[in-house]
């Protein structure tokens, strides 16, 4: 019998601190903490709806199946999964409910077949249609102007101890789209490490994690001393990876500077100055593909995704591994116009911001909005190896939200 | 230094059969062979393309910035890692090339700046303009009747034996989206060892792989003994995994019969009978949230995914793990008649397929088109112990572009 790996060994316990929330007056079965220093006052059955009013004078309206759909009593949510256990589709029809208002200012809910719901009131207030889970704030996208002596930066101690410094530095990658640590060991799989600390590292086929050194036989670019334009890794996956990793060990060779773009930045900046452009490449798919002895993996998307929203949601940039797809010559046209333009503004000292990484930094971005390079190196100056890894954007909006239940 | 992984260390070289195809007339740095039989017999600038007639009388227009972003010199393609490093960004204006039709039939680029393009005559035919590269088939959606008794089977043997073998069932596993090995071995952890023939397990919060058994402290519905109704794995995830693979070791207990629903299918049927639920299924983004001691991994989407084509791309249906999300009654109203009716025919018996798992047999599944659950069953009565792990969409695909190269 085999066990799941145990996750996160290293975190330790949530930092003392701050007086713990107040118990709520209703299980439902959540781990974070919420509201609970409101009551209701009243609860009454408007049609199909069951309109609330708090203490506050909040107001709000649940429709009936809702809150039938999420009783959270030992019989309709598993007391130890915590996850939904009652059926809507076996339940013919749970009519409108008798509605009271316990002592407590919780909402209570008597079904036609003598069920018994209890909902929290501060939990109801934080589900109130239209307040709460608000969608995802905007990037706050950045210039090279804005960035480039502020990227911001964690001491790697503070982040691998503490549950604050974690807490910052991946607040910091999340809202920049990179982020450092500095001042790490000099040691290798330190990066993996830190892609522990968070979750850990989404294999592809570069492996768990790769070595990004000047090889004799490269497989792929970054194995090479040449110059790299900005680019995301594995455009070629249907998923590309969310976040990448990469941790200095050794850089003494001449050149080699880090190259970052907020590609986001320079997608709006397409957008103002050259909207036929823009669409072009929101909209055309290309091609990308990469191939050796054992992989072929290939994928088709637009340079630039955008959400179902409208809003900026991912770049696919990367001119090794475009491939050659077929292509009207009408088509052609407007393509090759647009990605050079999108490519100029890619490698525009406006956007794109350098440095040198030093040995025991690791930086960290978001592969699908900040596009990474460097400048060529000379391999006969001396040592330049990084090791990197990817890692998953569910992984790290996990551990921030765990990191927040500890925050009191 | 560390190395990337040795990937698919148990594939066998490739079948040997079949004349190998003639060797190209340009080598364009592809792993695939390409029809190298057809010649070009004319070449001609018109404007900014260039107008091609192969020997077979197919004729195909490329325009000339196309044709220099492809050229497949040394100098334009890296001869190692066979990805473009020709940079069109650092070429001015490229200008309209002087063409000629080499002696073996293959076509000659000259630029304004003299550097020169050779093209192989079969590679272009296989990249013309509306000809090369078709959309991916649409899949073949299937009823119960239709699979009842043929859920396509290869012995596992066979499989992990030959790429004949491999290369049927993993096209069965494309096509129908479910497809089992039979007669394995009752190994533990045999499960990774098919992963590991394919590509490598995607590891998720449960782990590189997981046991399907009742467990004394269960931190989701499948560790316990309960009906699963059919259900995709991981909703909560941004992109949830593609594959399943579910290895029965052990099936001793009363009940447990497995379940299965091509949810395209029952997609399908919705939208006829039904298209106003169909519409806000495909619409309405659902919040998906899983949560234990150490995650809190949530995604929002819609029930019945899409792609830009309007094609069904993805079901998210998981009644467990459906978050308790603000809603507004009047949403609440189309929402719920829509996913009950939905859910009717995912277990209709129409559309959902049940049998009993044998031990060494492997059952995998796309997880995000074909729903899986199971019966309830009695552990009193004996074990049941299943092994599971994730696959890649884009590992399955590569495996079998890599088999078919070998496969002449």
């Amino acid at each position: 019998m085999h066990t799941p790996h145990p996750r996160n060994p290293a975190t330790p316990a949530p930092d003392a601190g701050g007086p713990a929330p107040a118990a709520p007056v209703v299980d439902m079965g959540e781990f974070e903490s919420y509201a609970s220093a409101r009551r209701l006052t009243a609860a009454e059955v408007e049609g199909d709806a069951v309109a609330l009013s708090w203490d506050d004078g909040r107001r709000a309206r649940f429709h009936r199946l809702w809150l039938r759909d999420n009783c959270a009593c030992a019989s309709c949510r598993h007391p130890q999964t915590r996850e939904r256990v009652v059926k809507l589709a076996d339940i013919a029809e749970p009519g409108r409910p008798e509605v009271a208002v316990t002592g407590q200012g919780a909402l209570q809910c008597r079904w036609a077949d003598g069920h018994v719901s209890l909902f929290d009131p501060g939990w109801l207030l934080q589900r109130a249609p239209g307040t709460g889970a608000a969608a995802a704030e905007a990037p706050r996208t950045w210039t090279a102007a804005q960035m480039q002596d502020q990227l911001p930066a964690v001491p790697h101690a503070e982040a691998m101890g503490s549950d604050d410094g974690l807490r910052r530095w991946l607040d910091a990658l999340v809202r920049d789209g990179a982020a450092l640590l500095v001042d790490g060991p000099r040691e290798p799989e330190a990066v993996i490490r830190v892609a522990e600390r968070v979750g850990w590292p989404r294999e592809t086929n570069f492996g768990r994690y790769f070595d990004v050194v000047s090889k004799p036989n490269p497989n792929n670019a970054a194995y090479t001393a040449i110059r790299l334009e900005p680019h995301i890794d594995l455009p070629n996956w249907q998923r590309p990876p969310d976040f990448q990793l990469l941790y200095c060990l050794e850089n003494e060779s001449e050149g080699g500077d880090s190259l970052l773009t907020d590609g986001f930045a320079a997608a709006q900046a397409l957008q103002s100055e050259d909207p036929e452009a823009f669409e072009t490449l929101c909209t055309l798919p290309v091609d990308f593909r990469f191939q050796d002895e054992v992989s072929d993996i290939r994928f088709r998307a637009p340079t630039i995704g955008r959400d179902a929203d409208g809003n900026l949601a991912e770049i696919r940039f990367n001119n090794w591994i475009r491939d050659a797809q077929p292509m009207q010559p009408e088509v052609a046209e407007p393509f090759y116009r647009g990605y050079r333009r999108f490519w100029e503004l890619l490698r525009d000292p406006r956007f794109m911001i350098s440095f040198r990484l030093e040995p025991g930094t690791l930086m960290a971005f978001d592969n699908l909005r900040v596009l990474h390079g460097r400048e060529e190196f000379n391999p006969n100056t001396g040592r330049r190896h990084l090791q990197g890894c990817y890692l998953d954007r569910d992984l790290v909006h996990s551990r921030l939200r765990v990191l927040e239940r500890g925050a009191g």
